[in-house]
């Protein structure tokens, strides 16, 4: 036991690294499970990661986003790039996930080795977006992906927190699916570095963008800050394909000179440090081997012999002790 | 100002118990506001919480919540109780709220002073339903009201989370809206104590409860868990509604003879203990005049020099010193 933990640790980094995908699959099993290794295989990352560049992709469903990603994932294989894909299966925090069929369309790159591709649910245990994709992109950062994709659908919360893990944040449009106007109201106008209209050769893609381009003209930003561009794809076919890559780039660049993308990633590794202290906090202070302080207080809150606050202020007393 | 915070609070919470509607929108205001006097006022509050009835109200747009949470109240009324309506705004987290139109159909209820009506938007600063819920239920409880309808749009988290704060949850749907089927895949199935097919004067109807309790058949549950009813409504015409009332008391009763209930609002007061713990937590580490702690450690975790899991036990260790 302590030899695996001391060995096959910095191995499998070493052989990540290097290139060899099942290494690279067999630390995100290790991350998603949070295997007892967990804390030796994020040390053993460390001085790798950061080098990526992270492309949030989101939209509705049936807006073409598996179609998308897997025309960029060719664009940048294109291009010589090493690319990893993590899609956010976006199942209820009941039902289980539903989407994987979608994935079928990826299998054109499943046998390059320099595409790592990785499903995970959208919703962990702990509620919000799986904890585990940060620490997904870190293992697929420090095997040295040049840009990783994180696709997810939009629908309430999720859209959101991808932006928050996202260096450049794409939302993908369709045309004639009554998204244009109710896409801004739903939020996505204030995340969105890049809109792509897909299926541009429907009927309605301009109107989409006049009515896109009207939005954002619309949305107060700071001075120098970025003003989202919007691109057209066919993405079945691969057309406008490159423009899409083009504008990412631009963007990186945009954000890199301007010290948004350093802000960005510091208040990311602010959120995640912060939730993994939370979590162990939580786990503590829930934990059948402890004291379940915690179910002590809620009873006397609930008995009216004390109120929320004061009971949370006895529970980070117990923490100084 | 310490004469204010020593005064004021104890006799607000007087009036409000007397049935004073202004006292209790005050506390309201206080509490969400995180005025300066929001631990005063729920310490003040604590012995007299804890006897109201929660119930949950959620269904997606167009299903006929804000009528049906009127009817509810009138029938409720006609019984002499004492009632509360929170109506949680389903506004993106950027955007604002946009259904407060649709309180105009509560004016009914306005000049009733045992009827308390606050609307309030559904993602709080911190992210998740708004952190002032739980305590804004703890005024209207406090207050002596019976019973206390939250009505949610449910997209997203909230209709979970709406379901985590209610006693009893009711899933409103309506024939025609692609809902059933879509409903339960959204995770509703799981959530709903009660499901009111409403505009039940419409076509499918029928086909609606049939889905529905083919599939509540098909779900697992623990023996003696409570099997969830389901009633058709109109209620715009203000039919079936008086079997709402009678399934919800149904539901109260059962819960209460089976120890749910007491479960239920165990786990809510610990949910509630720990968010306000975790919260002054984060205030702390995020404090302009703190150390800001939190920062240095995210740059070195950017830099490689460290790793999240790494940070966050510095984190932790910094508040036993």
């Amino acid at each position: 036991m302590s030899r695996r933990s001391t060995g096959d640790v910095p191995q499998l980094v070493e052989k990540a690294r290097a290139g060899d995908p099942r290494s690279v699959a067999r630390l995100i099993s290790l991350v998603e499970d949070a295997s007892p290794l967990l804390r030796e295989v994020m040390a053993g990352l460390a001085p790798y990661a950061g080098n990526a560049h992270v492309v949030g992709l989101t939209g509705s469903p049936g807006v073409g986003k598996s179609t998308s990603t897997a025309a960029l994932v060719s664009a940048l294989r294109a291009q010589d790039m090493r690319v990893g894909v993590l899609a956010v299966d976006p199942s209820s925090p009941f039902s289980g996930g539903a989407l994987l069929g979608d994935r079928v369309r990826m299998q054109d790159h499943a046998l390059d080795q320099h595409v790592y591709i990785r499903s995970m649910a959208s919703r962990g245990h702990l509620g919000g977006l799986s904890w585990a994709a940060p620490q997904a992109l870190r293992v697929l950062d420090a095997a040295g992906c040049d840009v990783i994709l994180v696709e997810t659908v939009g629908v309430g919360q999720s859209e959101v927190e991808i932006a928050a893990m996202a260096d450049t944040t794409i939302v993908l449009i369709a045309p004639g699916m009554g998204d244009g106007i109710q896409a801004a109201k739903a939020g996505i106008l204030e995340i969105g570095d890049l809109f792509v209209i897909n299926k541009a050769d429907r009927d309605g893609a301009d109107q989409v963008r006049r009515e896109l381009r009207s939005m954002i003209g619309l949305t107060e930003r700071p001075p120098g800050a970025w003003l989202p561009e919007i691109v057209k794809t066919v993405a079945s076919k691969g057309e406008g394909i490159d423009d899409v890559v083009a504008a990412v780039e631009k963007h990186r660049e945009h954000i890199t000179a301007s010290g948004e993308l350093e802000k960005r990633r510091l208040r990311r590794a602010r959120d995640e440090i912060e939730a993994i202290a939370v979590t162990a906090l939580r786990e503590k202070w829930r934990g059948v081997h402890e004291n379940a302080a915690l179910d002590e207080l809620a009873a006397e809150v609930i008995a009216g012999q004390s109120d929320p606050y004061a009971a949370a202020d006895l529970l980070l007393e117990s923490l100084e002790s």
